[in-house]
């Protein structure tokens, strides 16, 4: 997996981070934080948190206290164990878009399908440079709403190899993605051999979303509960538009921000002590004339920049960044949107990044041609934040020794003994000279981008799967269906 | 003008920066530069400098002392005086795409001529985020070739009233340029008092490429003669496609690119101490495979920002950076390849960025859409760039108080206060919902920029200038290309 071992871009200063410091911590006291969850009251209340109605008022060093519980660093396993990754410190994971109820292929957007989810399910698995195809790649409106999740955690778990993200929907559909889980890691010797190494080594990473402002709803509450007592990772993401969910400015987002993602996790450091948790952040901003969500934004990318520094300075790894844009095709705009938030992703060192390729329209639609425009950018970001060897040879003495005064490198021995993997080789982006690419059909990116994936589907192959686990994956899903009814 | 407050993204160790200082002292004493020019000869030989043919071996140290005589940061005046720029420090200045042949409006791409060096002219003066328009912002094939710089110059200095770089074709083509600004600042008191203050104050920048490697040829050391001479600022420029015009490796590339830097604002200072001079810096790579220029790579990306440190190092103001693609349309691969060399620009804090706005097809194409789109990323850039203010107001605890848990922030007072200046608001990017985006033509960003740049041009107004400074610039034309015998 990736580690980005380039300095972190911090714009921070000692003085602002004191003074959004004293703006969460008057936040969690005095306005205090909602959990629409009895359960989750009554945690606060017995760790002796003052509670009125839904909301807790949080005493911000019982807040600290609790964080500081959760892990630093720590491993999600895949079932490929080559595919497992590390959440924190300088590692960096990515996984696929999350979330859109449509899809674009060409000039076609339609809703989504299950076949849609598979198919992006496979091009997950197919690039390396994506750690995870992610959860809800896209939403498959043709699957039957109550037990969809069964079906795209089967998806998940079978066509890639990868770690997976959970089902979130309630807790029922928490605890089916954690049964599933343990069937997958059963190694033969059953569903609590894979439990007891799931409970051991996490293998999934779930999204908890707040409803900001400053409110944990109950549904997405009860999978926290279910996926923190079986120690598997969540993801606290605050979800802030500026404007809309959040003040209009970046302090406030951020300090909203920090009072949200502590409070949740130390809810889930309640639930149980030392569980991975993940600070979230999803963090941009509205067109204040339309009301419409903005991707991409300047705001976007300073609130990212921040948002590594303030998970470093609480010692949490974090969650943020992507290739979000806000437009409706994969164009120019598409194109400079993603880079807009994926490059302060990689500077600001975000630890797992969803949304990682395939996001288009505002998060509404799952693109095909969007998702290898993304794989390149996150490649060709993950190149350029590799060090640098700066070393004798490095200099290349002798070739200027070989070539001389305006010659040309092509042929020298230098460039002879690393043409090959001297520079990043792109697979999308073209620099084909105007006769050549005219010749070849004079294609834009989305053009090609549409055969790219194309043949990357008929090239895929489903990684290999115990026929007794995917058996048993099957009746567990045949089985639940029935009873939820679908 | 723009002033880069943020912090620069420096990856250089202090090991790295020995190692590269070390590398650039063996080239230039054991290769040497070549300068074909006796001029340039005389100069380092009466300088004590060892010459061989046409190769100068250069002692590190005597070259470091002459470039300590160029200035650290300085100012170049606009004929509007709040159109005059500074350059150096945590100043940020902005030209136009630089020589392309070409030109593409919309889906045609056609030799470029002078009507289109006006109208890009004109688009350049009518952005304010644009400090110039640059110099040959595209070639214009339609005009006579001895004299066509007349026109360029004639049109850059009546279409804006912004500075604007000088022709480095020849000697005589300089002193055209010094001519023609000095009649353009004559005040109404003639063209030696412009001549006076365009001495006293550089009115141009001009840019001399290096014939890389390490060989400076004669027509452009003639034009930096005239222009050093009388105090205008020219920009020294290694001209690094490594694979091609230097080693494959980015170390061996900043060491000549050093080397080469280094030797021309030397000789820019022997010719007159104390001269501006910027340490330029163009470097990307080819395609292994093609031999094809690529832009907007990851390794374009590193060097971009080890220059500006090594240029830091060394105390001079640097050149580097733009919106360059490589892509032959303006897609989502010239959005991404723009924005790839467009944000390191901006983490690495360049003083004079040349091709900030039209560049298309690896420099070959001078591109209307591609111009807006820059225009906007380069507006976006700058916002982004700007420090958070963080301060008690910031935080809006009262819009918490006021909004709650769960609530949304649209009507806050805080809101209110602020809504039309909160957020920077694009003029080409799209968040318009599907169903409006739709309903307004389904337009992509290029379709739009289409729109927006003939509106642009449509609205353009002429900045005034003296009748009588226009009728000698005109005269003056008329007159040298009758000498040219155009």
């Amino acid at each position: 997996m990736f580690r980005n071992r380039m300095p972190r871009y911090e714009i921070l200063s000692e003085d602002a981070m004191a003074t959004l410091d004293g703006g969460w911590r008057r936040l969690v006291t005095e306005i205090g934080v909602e959990f629409m969850s009895d359960r989750a009251l009554d945690l606060f209340r017995a760790a002796g948190q003052r509670v009125e109605d839904n909301t807790v008022f949080l005493d911000p060093d019982f807040l600290l206290e609790q964080v500081a519980k959760a892990p630093r660093e720590f491993d999600v396993q895949a079932r490929n164990p080559e595919r497992s990754v590390h959440i924190g410190g300088d590692a960096m994971a990515f996984s696929g878009v999350y979330g859109p109820p449509f899809v674009r292929e060409g000039a076609v957007r339609r809703d989504a399908t299950m076949d849609d989810f598979r198919n992006f399910t496979r091009l997950a698995q197919s690039y390396d440079v994506l750690d995870s195809a992610g959860g809800v790649i896209c939403e498959p409106n043709d699957a039957p709403l109550d037990s969809r999740h069964l079906d795209m955690t089967l998806a998940l778990a079978t066509l890639t190899d990868k770690l997976f993200m959970g089902n979130v929907v309630s807790g029922p559909n928490a605890r089916d993605v954690i049964e599933m889980t343990s069937i997958l890691f059963g190694e033969g010797k059953g569903r609590e051999h894979g439990r007891a190494s799931i409970e051991e080594t996490p293998a999934t990473i779930s999204l908890v979303n707040c409803n900001s402002p400053l409110r944990w709803d109950d549904r997405m509450l009860d999978a926290l509960f279910e996926y923190s007592a079986a120690n598997q990772a969540v993801v606290l993401t605050p979800f802030l538009l500026m404007g809309a969910m959040s003040p209009v400015t970046v302090p406030a987002a951020l300090v909203q921000q920090i009072a949200e993602a502590l409070s949740g996790i130390a809810l889930s450091q309640l639930i149980r002590p030392g569980s991975p948790a993940i600070f979230g952040s999803f963090l941009s901003n509205i067109d204040m004339q339309s009301g419409s969500p903005m991707f991409g934004t300047p705001e976007s990318g300073v609130g990212l920049l921040c948002t590594g520094q303030v998970a470093r300075h609480f010692g949490l790894p974090f969650r943020s960044g992507g290739t979000l844009t806000s437009s409706q095709v994969p164009d120019a705009q598409a194109g400079y949107e993603a880079l807009m938030t994926m490059l302060p992703t990689f500077l600001a060192g975000a630890n797992w990044v969803m949304h990682s390729a395939g996001w288009l329209e505002g998060g509404l639609v799952s693109c095909y041609e969007k998702f290898v425009m993304d794989v390149e950018l996150v490649q060709m970001l993950q190149h350029e934040f590799t060090p640098l060897e700066i070393d004798e040879a490095s200099l290349a003495f002798g070739a200027h020794e070989e070539v001389g005064h305006g010659g040309h490198f092509l042929g020298a021995m230098h460039t002879m003994e690393r043409f090959r993997t001297c520079f990043y080789r792109p697979f999308l982006s073209s620099s084909e000279n105007f006769e050549r690419w005219t010749r070849n059909g004079g294609k834009d990116t989305a053009a090609r981008a549409t055969e790219v994936y194309r043949q990357r589907l008929q090239d895929y192959e489903a990684p290999p799967l115990d026929e007794a686990i995917l058996e048993e994956l099957q009746e567990f899903v045949v089985r639940r269906r029935a009873e939820l009814g679908d």
